[in-house]
């Protein structure tokens, strides 16, 4: 068995080819993770413009005179602009172009209006309310890197400079195949006791499409090794990543190790010293990838989190799809084993630090998803670590 | 003027009714707000589950006997499991039920297979690898509590109690007006350099849809008073959320804090002493809310965050709709007014704990919604703050 470390390392040097993008609309865009570099094709605003409502002068009138005359107004929108002279000022509104001539906007609530003439009751400085050329970016300006999920800010930013039609990264394809005779798919009604009901066909399509893929449900197929075959071929040929769930382990019906390499991949590694998951499997043919989980649902979870999170990260053009964070065990933690272990822990914000404890979390097999409810995180201990102490920093997986 | 605390006071005091839910397939769940408590209707598992591939044994036969008769196998989702008795095994696996009168699994890694009959070459403790009754949750339990944004987890645990159909709370439509003439739509052909992009309506429906809202783009209208007024009668008629960006200002063309209230709304409030957006409007027509917004990028995108998105989240049966944490100031601050000043950051998590620092933030007006590009934050002054050293605990809106 390899170690945590190596396998991780396995994964990120295996050749994945350029991203794929494709273009679609705008208001489609929210989450999707951009395959372009976004710059600027012109100054923003273009034109010094209103940035409150009030009168456009001179700066230097306010000293010069005792009143100035009001040639018009300037609503926001507006075509013909006009310009100030000396003497005179234009009432001009948020977000309208600055009039020729004007360099300061007085604010309406600095003047008194007598007539067809403004007093300055409260003189501002030069170039006071008014956005410069270029204030928000200039022409040429990176606005947002290629590989940056968009979200609200990004997309407004994007409308701003009228992109209708965004470069994205296609959504790579990934195929859920649960394996093993005892599974029984939701609505089927049960036979026996024997039988288990699934739920990681549905919690790795979660995963799968929060990070953003498209999954494809594969089914399930039991153990019988030519429906096996089958399947994997079918979902090989159509999808980017098959994931799988059973037969890896030592068992007499675990078919899936064996028929892996069957299929004419090539098996990059097969068992990792980590808890849960031991048994995980990844294989690659050609462009495509297996990763072959184990089959309850604590392991598979978090080991698509480990090795099949990474790949459609990297087939996004993002480093890395989660993020490991820095807590403190609030309890003494015991280590059962010396893997690598990943452990379902409630992970709260609480005096600037994040803080790690165990409260409702049951020990036991690998099959308890239910641990991974709440704000749950993965803390991670290493091969090496053994009983760790309370006050102790250690990593998490933020899910 | 009314301060900060007061608004939020107001908003959190309005009367929304109860949450409305739906019916919706497992599948369509990712994401959506749970508007009933799961409750266990069984055990988990119901029966006594091996945890490992292996032989079912009694455990005290390990010491009783020199080797054990193989009686035959039990494959995971077996029908007819059979008995054990003293001085026999089945050879049983991951998954399978135990079979009746063994206590124990022994691992296939443990024992010496000899034709018919095993030898334990490495004796394991009372129970081991069986998963008991309720292991992972007990009858009556609750799974997951009303008001729980569904995630990976949730969904797997609802598929694994074979729940196909989920009540989850509606999503709340939200209607969007951006007003002012001057504002051009993304793809419109520019007549002339007084026109300003629309990104308002963009930016608020990624918002309303990030919070779990349904947006609903209702255009831009000039600043025309019939206009106005017909459009957001629409727009009341068909949402339960009405945001408007424009018109709230002092300006002569700033008709929608006029019309709002001729619409037969009551307004909750109109003015807040915050900075960006202090000319915010809140206000009630039965079961209908409008927020009226700011035009400039930066305020409305803000004040959306801090009036519509609470309005959002409370419909949907959640408290918060974003979390506010603490982080520590890298750099001093300067406060530029005596207002709660709400301020675009950057927010980075190092050593353990949140930082804030301007690194590529530009001052300037409320219209640079470049400052939220990044992994920004909204830092939060109060009315009463002054400057800030660097090292100051501040408060951040977690965007």
């Amino acid at each position: 068995m390899i170690s945590y470390e190596t396998s991780q390392n396995m994964i990120s040097l295996l050749g994945l080819g350029d991203v794929r993008s494709e273009r679609i609309f705008l208001t489609h865009a929210l989450g999707r993770i951009l395959a372009e570099d976004i710059v600027a094709d012109s100054d923003y605003p273009s034109h010094p413009t209103s940035a409150m409502d009030g009168y456009a002068i001179l700066h230097s009138d306010q000293e010069a005179y005792e009143s100035l005359e009001i040639l018009g107004d300037n609503p926001a929108g507006a075509d013909e602009v006009g310009g100030v002279m000396s003497g005179a000022c234009i009432k001009t509104f948020t977000g309208s172009l600055m009039p020729k001539g004007a360099d300061t906007l007085i604010p309406i609530e600095n003047v008194r209006v007598e007539g067809s003439v403004i007093i300055i009751e409260k003189p501002v400085p030069n170039g006071f309310a008014v956005r410069p050329v270029g204030e928000s970016y200039r022409e040429g300006e990176v606005l947002i890197a290629k590989g940056t999920k968009l979200g609200f800010a990004q997309i407004g930013v994007l409308a701003g400079i009228n992109r209708v039609m965004v470069h994205v990264a296609q959504r790579p394809r990934v195929a859920i195949i649960a394996t093993g005779s005892e599974i029984l798919d939701i609505g089927e009604v049960a036979r026996h006791a024997g039988q288990i009901r699934s739920s990681n066909s549905y919690t790795l399509q979660a995963l799968a499409n929060q990070l953003g893929a498209q999954s494809v449900q594969m089914g399930i197929v039991g153990d019988d090794k030519a429906a096996i075959m089958e399947r994997f071929e079918e979902a090989i040929h159509s999808c980017d990543i098959v994931v799988s769930t059973g037969g890896v382990s030592v068992g007499d019906y675990d078919f899936v190790k064996h028929i892996v390499p069957k299929l004419g991949a090539e098996v990059i590694f097969k068992g990792v010293n980590i808890k849960p998951g031991q048994h995980v499997m990844v294989a690659q043919r050609g462009s495509k990838f297996i990763v072959s989980l184990p089959g309850f649902a604590y392991s598979s979870t978090v080991t698509f989190i480990l090795y099949a999170a990474p790949l459609i990260a990297r087939m996004l053009g993002v480093e890395n799809p989660y993020d490991v964070i820095e807590a403190t065990l609030k309890v003494p933690f015991a280590k059962r084993s010396n893997k690598s272990e990943f452990t379902a822990c409630n992970l709260t914000f609480e005096e600037g630090r994040y803080w790690v404890d165990f409260e409702g979390k049951k020990t036991g097999s690998s099959a308890i998803l239910t641990n991974l409810l709440g704000d749950a995180g993965l803390m991670i201990c290493g091969e090496e670590d053994g009983d760790l102490e309370a006050g102790t920093l250690v990593r998490v997986i933020k899910l």
